[in-house]
């Protein structure tokens, strides 16, 4: 990206969730200015940043108003309009990672197709259009070939586990169709598979096709959610290489700029992919403290056209585990001064309202044991959560 | 220091420079709010964050605003008046470092006699009040008894080699004397001390006396600012062992509360007290990546009473180099691309206007290797200030 005399560069960011939170505190070291789009003045991200334009991902004018200041213009989430976008684009604003990029980003369907037609492993699948009367006969048909239970997952608008569903028999399907129907999009059908461990692995890529890859991760979902993560993942190289090999064919073949995350499921011993992200992810917030570059400075540079850095871990091991909301529990802030205690405790609060099972901070720990990164973690997670001594254990 | 509710802690900050956004990068992971009261909204911190009072730090009434809706206010800079942070202090409102400390902060004079009556070493000296007409006089009789040169500082208003001259004989007293006059400040006179090498210690203090002390790092000055620092110093431990006690004893005497920065002299084998800053300062800035807990995390951590984190260094070597403006070298923002080739370089823009030795941004490099560490900062720092390849060498 050329830029006039040596001004700073303006990057424009589509949604003000942490994500875009955290992208701002990378940005402030390199000296590049943002702009973020945020609904409300109080979001995660417009609370900690002077310049926030006010309007809906879902308006072209507040997309527009955003972008025409901005020399690049990226996203916190896929929850967007990418046929305004498409317009936008068109008038020759710039987007990174750009609409066709963002259409697959946002559809479970599409990534599936892709990913098939790339020769990539995924779970046995099949689509079946919006607006179809005949989910609960194509469920029950789909289980005659792959068994119970059935993974039914909403082609777009999920996130954090919503929108996917495991049915486990047929009287369960109707109540999932219905909602599916209510969204009025299509539904991905697919083979449940037995789950041995969950990786992630995240590549940055410019848009000229450079490209760097982090170490894979071995991730913990609960109730569908990243709850915590382990770096590195203890996978066999084979599977290493192969899932770095995924990663950039994914990359190349969505045309990629900026950061790609990408979801995986170890299955009796082989690689599946599952889903992707096309921005900075919660599966790459231990590189904050625990790689060379964070992924959030990684997904500036490669938007800018700036060099990559080196995305080695800068310890032996590291771990992030989430601060949701509990019970209670109250605002992450009140329960700093418990959690601080925790030695190398890096936390990260992302100024959200509270609201139970809302991913409201994540807490990270560089350590030469991976126990030792892993009790730190959690404890220090549990305690900004708000749990008692009790409830957490010794660690 | 007590929240209702578990509503984050809001710090005032007087003064808006790099310290104060370094400051606010630390403040959005851990979820503190933050109001900083800047002069223009072009300055360095304003330029990055929401909640900002304009106002002077000579201000009184500014004082007040800022500081009335805050939990806690603390300092960018010493240049504040320290009669209206105490006379807000008598109404109730909480200043850390606290206008007591702050005086001697201020104060090249008082440190010297705090240092003193604390027994703690430092070069010969003698002060001249302000408003004396006898500085030439007095300069020659302490040279009589020092030998030249003498070193002679404006005891306040000074910063960065800015009031401080190395008078070498008795021509050169008119002029200084001049300035000194003009500046309506006491003087110090110094003898002069061969030095080996300067160092440089950071302490963090909370109000109820704990503290947390950094590895010694050795410093490099150029022209009375510091350009360089390596971490750890390669003292012996004996040294290591008596800057720690030092930095403690100054701490404790101050009654300091946040990070208290103390700049040392190695001379003829043995360390001599320089001077002071009770706030983060440009010796730690190697922590932000170097160090387990960084001093703007640190200072923040110890002014709201926070448990304080862990000031161990996570590599063998980390080295800082400052980069400043260069003539014809323009904003660095235009030279991010060149160096951000360098292999784990972490760069930090100010986002301060371009001016000749004005210190803009800084590099910061974690290697196994001190030499590496040294090479790839100075070579990403130089880079950075838009020298050319010629100009720089092989690293």
């Amino acid at each position: 990206m050329e830029l006039a005399g040596g001004r700073p560069p303006r990057v424009g960011i589509v949604g003000a969730g942490q994500l875009a939170r955290m992208m701002a505190q990378a940005a402030v070291a390199l000296g590049i200015e943002l702009r973020i789009l945020a609904t409300r003045f109080d979001e995660s991200a417009a609370r900690i940043w002077p310049d926030v334009v006010i309007g809906s991902p879902d308006n072209a004018k507040a997309m527009e108003r955003l972008a025409a200041g901005c020399d690049v213009t990226t996203f916190d989430h896929e929850l967007v309009d990418t046929v305004a976008v498409a317009t936008l684009e068109a008038s020759g604003l710039q987007f990174a990672p750009d609409s066709a990029t963002m259409t697959v980003a946002q559809s479970k369907r599409l990534q599936r197709e892709r990913f098939s037609a790339l020769g990539l492993p995924v779970p046995a699948y099949e689509i079946v259009e919006a607006g179809s009367e005949s989910l609960q006969g194509r469920v029950e048909n789909f289980s005659r070939t792959h068994g119970w239970p059935v993974m039914v997952k909403a082609d777009r608008g999920g996130y954090d586990g919503r929108g996917v569903w495991m049915v486990r028999e047929r009287s369960e399907v109707g109540p999932v169709a219905a909602i599916i129907a209510e969204m009025g999009v299509a539904a991905v059908m697919e083979a449940w598979v037995p789950i041995d461990s969950e990786a992630a692995i995240q590549i940055a890529r410019t848009a000229q096709g450079q490209t760097a890859t982090y170490p894979v991760v071995e991730t913990v979902q609960v109730n569908g959610m990243l709850d915590e993560l382990h770096a590195p993942a203890e996978l066999p190289l084979a599977l290493e290489e192969e899932a770095a090999a995924t990663a950039k064919a994914i990359a190349d073949d969505l045309d990629v700029v900026g950061l790609l995350a990408v979801e995986l499921f170890v299955s009796e011993g082989r690689l599946l992919v599952n889903e992707i992200a096309t921005r900075p992810h919660n599966s790459g917030h231990h590189t904050i403290e625990g790689a060379v570059t964070s992924q959030f400075e990684q997904h500036l540079r490669a938007i800018l056209g700036l060099p990559l850095g080196s995305p080695a871990l800068r310890g032996p091991y590291v771990t992030t585990v989430n601060a949701t909301g509990q019970p209670g529990g109250g605002p992450l802030e009140g329960h700093l001064e418990r959690a601080l205690v925790v030695e190398g405790a890096h936390i990260h609060i992302y100024g959200k309202s509270h609201r139970e099972s809302r991913k409201l901070g994540h807490v990270t720990v560089v350590a030469d044991d991976r126990q030792a990164a892993l009790d730190r973690a959690r404890r220090a997670a549990r305690l900004l959560e708000g749990r008692r001594e009790n409830d957490i254990g010794a660690a």
